[in-house]
């Protein structure tokens, strides 16, 4: 609360931090866009793309179109993608995913294998990520280096140390994965864990459909129902990282039972369950994504029961909307995960409710959109999570790149 | 996004103004101090307080006890708080409040009148205001400043221009109140328009049971339910600045109707006038915070009919309450207006709603605290946002101050 302006030297880390953010999320620039994007002049900005060049973080070339224009083009600067990357982690009910992303989130390599349901044992996921991530490290190239890494997981996580607190599955002890991981992995970079449908707020906020919105909500429908909430350009962690859990918001006092004890959350009236059941699928012993995408598709098609369980869950899914418009006053509502499915399916049911339960005032400008990632959302969102870390601390990052590069 | 870091000019200005905010919101402190807390050297915080103590905003005195040390004892730094201060106005559906509150934020004088309920009267409003403000600043010192102004509503307010989009009472036309209110003061300051529970959220946070923690929900109980929420120690605005109408969540689909035009939502459920119907009051024609004080109080001594009422309305009001620990992850809920009575009354309720559906991780470190500022909450907070601006732009108020005393 009472910090003095930066010293020059956290001007400098400030500087190289700001600039390498926009080549990590905006892509190649020249020098001059740089310099009138941050205000510096042409020698500054010269001074620390240098710096960042010399670390082999990113890359200064001639632009491929060279305008007839007088004096010298500015030489454009791109992110050293395959050089420079981060391990990322996917943990959800289904499924593992792990992959190698490269600066300037770019997926360059991934490994994907279905979990089946059942109690969730930390040694078995540990195992198969720490597997994946061999054969992942073993085709990168000789030069690049890991400088990161970052796990979603479909549950609750304490931000101070990455402790599992809560999820589908998971016994009633705490673990601590991030920790086990991390040791597991070798590689000297610790993993850093969120909750899956918070980094897929954040990615869909950084690479996908929010971007330049800086009031977003993001509603994950995996086997729960997740909410990752980006208020005034900064995801809501709350007091111990445990905010956005939307799915656990009663609008149904009296209603179905949610698997967390309590009866009428969002996520028991929207959730897997609550479609599958009310389209008779569950009987059928039909679950998974697949079975709800399913039933959109039985809906699409004009099966009456699949239409009925779609609109009955889509009402739900409006009145929950409709809350956290009132509540938030967002720019933009997104639809992921299955989610995207179901809203697609039922907008109109969702776009009713909001109309009757939201105030005129924060729904008028409010949008509805689904996931531009698609299934990756949350993949990508661990990829940033694992980027943060580098661009709030780029001059250690460069040390160790600077280290690598004099090692070979 | 892609801010550089501070040019000299820039750090001064943000200098300045934190140690003002610090000035402002702590009280008195020492050179040594301020110079340890923002850890600039004593010579640099000697120009500081300099510049401040020339404008006249701040004053340098000896400490009233000298402790028996070696060398020149550090100089304290107090707040001129009858020289510099702001108009701070509450516009409440039962009340008007002008007061002028001091630097240090110090209420140094306050005039207010019952308001009538019925349509709202923009005219009747300004005029009144108005007309306190000219008794206030009349008895005012004649070196004293008036630095800016704020404004608490009980409705909804857009943050680009103070326009009034919603609120009992309020027609259908949106109301522009800052403007005209600003006009008729005739002070060449503007007044700052904010809803009285964000308001009240800002003042509990700055000065009240909420100072230290960054992230606290404000609940604010007067005809209807406002709300006030300090994500990461910055109050939640959304897009529009219309974020925290968390009385317009549905808790109870199908539930007594709002004003709003929904049914079942917290306010519906908990406002004054649920809890007067409860308590058979509003057939007897008893409304307003003394009636709702009174059922309260007929609780306490044990009446069976009122004791009913507060029950069934704190069980609503603990299922809001879960639904916010859930979303938010707060580290403290604060009950303010109205509600402190009623929360007062009915905590059991809340606690036990608050354990069936808030989830356990949450919750566990949640406290849930009464407004420490009373019914000056709202009045303060409308100050605060006043400071804000002149705590912001640091430079520009110095130079009027400076052109005012110059002037005498």
């Amino acid at each position: 609360m009472m910090r003095a302006a930066p010293s020059p030297e956290e001007a400098r880390r400030h500087n190289l931090g700001t600039l390498l953010r926009h080549i990590h999320l905006r892509g190649a620039a020249s020098r001059a866009e740089l310099a009138e994007g941050m205000g510096l002049n042409r020698s500054t900005i010269m001074a620390l793309t240098g710096e960042l060049t010399a670390a082999g973080v990113v890359r200064e070339e001639l632009p491929r179109e060279v305008r007839r224009r007088a004096g010298r083009p500015s030489l454009v600067v791109r992110p050293e993608s395959t050089r420079v990357y981060v391990l990322a982690f996917d943990i959800g009910v289904d499924r593992l995913v792990a992959a190698r992303v490269g600066l300037g989130g770019v997926i360059l390599e991934r490994r994907e294998s279905a979990r089946p349901r059942g109690p969730f044992d930390p040694d078995e996921v540990v195992g198969a990520l720490a597997s994946f991530t061999r054969q992942l490290v073993r085709r990168a190239d000789r030069d690049a280096v890991c400088v990161g890494a970052g796990a979603a997981f479909s549950g609750i996580v304490r931000s101070a140390d990455g402790m599992l607190r809560y999820g589908p599955n998971l016994g009633a002890t705490d673990v601590s994965l991030g920790d086990a991981l991390s040791r597991r992995l070798g590689l000297g970079v610790s993993v850093a864990i969120g909750n899956d449908a918070n980094l897929g707020a954040l990615a869909e906020h950084r690479r996908g459909v929010g971007v330049g919105c800086n009031d977003l909500i993001y509603l994950h429908g995996d086997v729960g129902i997740g909410g990752g909430i980006i208020v005034g350009g900064r995801l809501l962690g709350g007091a111990d990282g445990y905010g956005g859990e939307v799915g656990h918001m009663v609008v149904n006092p009296g209603g179905r039972r949610c698997g967390c004890g309590s009866r009428g959350c969002l996520e028991a009236e929207v959730g897997e369950d609550a479609l599958l059941a009310r389209a008779g699928q569950v009987a059928a012993g039909r679950i998974g994504r697949d079975a709800v995408r399913a039933v959109v598709d039985a809906a699409d098609r004009g099966d009456a029961v699949a239409r009925d369980a779609l609109c009955r869950t889509g009402d739900w899914l409006g009145l929950g909307v409709a809350n956290l418009v009132n509540i938030f006053n967002p720019a933009m509502v997104v639809f992921g995960g299955t989610l995207r499915d179901i809203y697609l399916g039922s907008a109109a049911q969702v776009r009713s409710r909001l109309a009757t339960h939201g105030l005129a005032a924060p729904r008028e400008r409010v949008k509805l959109r689904t996931a531009e990632l698609g299934d990756d959302t949350t993949l990508i969102g661990a990829a940033e999570l694992a980027f943060s870390e580098v661009l709030n601390d780029p001059l250690e990052v460069l040390g160790r790149l600077r280290a690598a590069s004099s090692g070979t």
